[in-house]
C-alpha cells in the first residue's frame, strides 16, 4: 500500500491512483484518494448526502458562514483550493465568488470528533462572505440583556 | 406593542408576557417573546426541528464545536447561559459539561443571513469542548499539500 500513516495523519505517495479506498490493517476503513495524492477521510454525510462546513477567516478568526457540501463538493474544494458547496435549492455546484469575486481560498480543512462537521479556513476575497455585503454571515446578534434578572 | 425596533435589534420591555409572538407592522413577524423579555427572532429549523449551533471560544476565536439545538433547547440556553443541546441520538436535552463539568457560559448568540443557523460565543470551562480530551472538537486536518502540483 502506498501510504504512511503518522499519528492521526495519513499521507499518500502522489502515484496513489485516483478514487481508491484506503485501508489500515485490511480492517479498518480510513478513506479515500483523490487526484495528486491528497487524502479525504471517513466522513459522516446526512441523509441527504450532505457535511456541513464552518468557514472561518484565517486572518482574524471571525466565522464568516455555515455552508452545505457533498462528496463531490468536497473533492472540488481541495483539487480547486476554493470553497465549492452544494446548493440544496438550486441542486448544484455553488463556488463561493464564481459571480461576485468574494471567493474563498481554502488554507486549512479540519473535521470534528464525529467526523460529521468540516471548519474550513479561508482568505476571505472582495467585501465578504455574505450576500448582504456583510463581511460575515452573523452579523445580528440575539438580545440576551435582562437574563440574570429573570433567573 | 412594547417593544422598540432599532436598526436590525429589537428590545423588548420586561413587562412583555411570556411565548407571546411579536409582528412589527402587524405583518412581519419578528420572533417570540421568553420570560425576562429577551426575545428569540424567527429562526429556521430543518425538518427535525433543529438548528446548527457553531459554538466559539470568546477567548481566542477557536471554533470549539458544532451542536444542534431545537427551539426548547435554545429557550433553556437563553434562560440558564449555558449552552443546551438537542441530542439526535438520545432524544434528550444535553446541557454541556452537566457531567463533565466543561460548561459553556454563552457571551453572544448570533445568527446568520438565512436565519438558519446560529453562532453562540462562549467562555469554555475546564479542559474542553470535545469528549477526547481535546480543547476543540476540529482537532485532525485533511492533508491537502500536494494540491498545487496537481493542479
Amino acid at each position: 500500500m502506498h501510504y504512511k500513516v503518522t499519528g492521526e495523519m495519513v499521507t499518500l505517495v502522489p502515484e496513489m491512483r485516483f478514487n481508491c479506498s484506503v485501508w489500515y490493517n485490511n480492517h479498518h476503513f480510513i478513506g479515500r484518494c483523490l487526484r495528486g495524492g491528497q487524502m479525504i477521510p471517513e466522513l459522516k454525510y446526512n441523509e441527504q448526502g450532505l457535511i456541513p462546513a464552518i468557514i472561518q477567516d484565517i486572518n482574524g478568526n471571525d466565522v464568516l458562514m455555515l455552508g452545505y457540501m457533498n462528496r463531490a463538493s468536497l473533492e472540488r474544494t481541495i483539487e480547486t483550493g476554493k470553497t465549492c458547496f452544494w446548493s440544496r435549492s438550486r441542486q448544484e455546484f455553488w463556488t463561493k465568488g464564481e459571480t461576485s469575486g468574494n471567493s474563498q481560498l481554502v488554507k486549512e480543512i479540519l473535521y470534528d470528533c464525529d467526523q460529521d462537521t468540516l471548519l474550513i479556513k479561508v482568505e476571505q476575497k472582495g467585501s465578504g462572505a455574505c450576500h448582504t455585503g456583510n463581511r460575515t454571515c452573523f452579523y445580528r446578534r440575539i438580545e440576551t440583556a435582562g437574563k440574570r434578572e429573570s433567573g
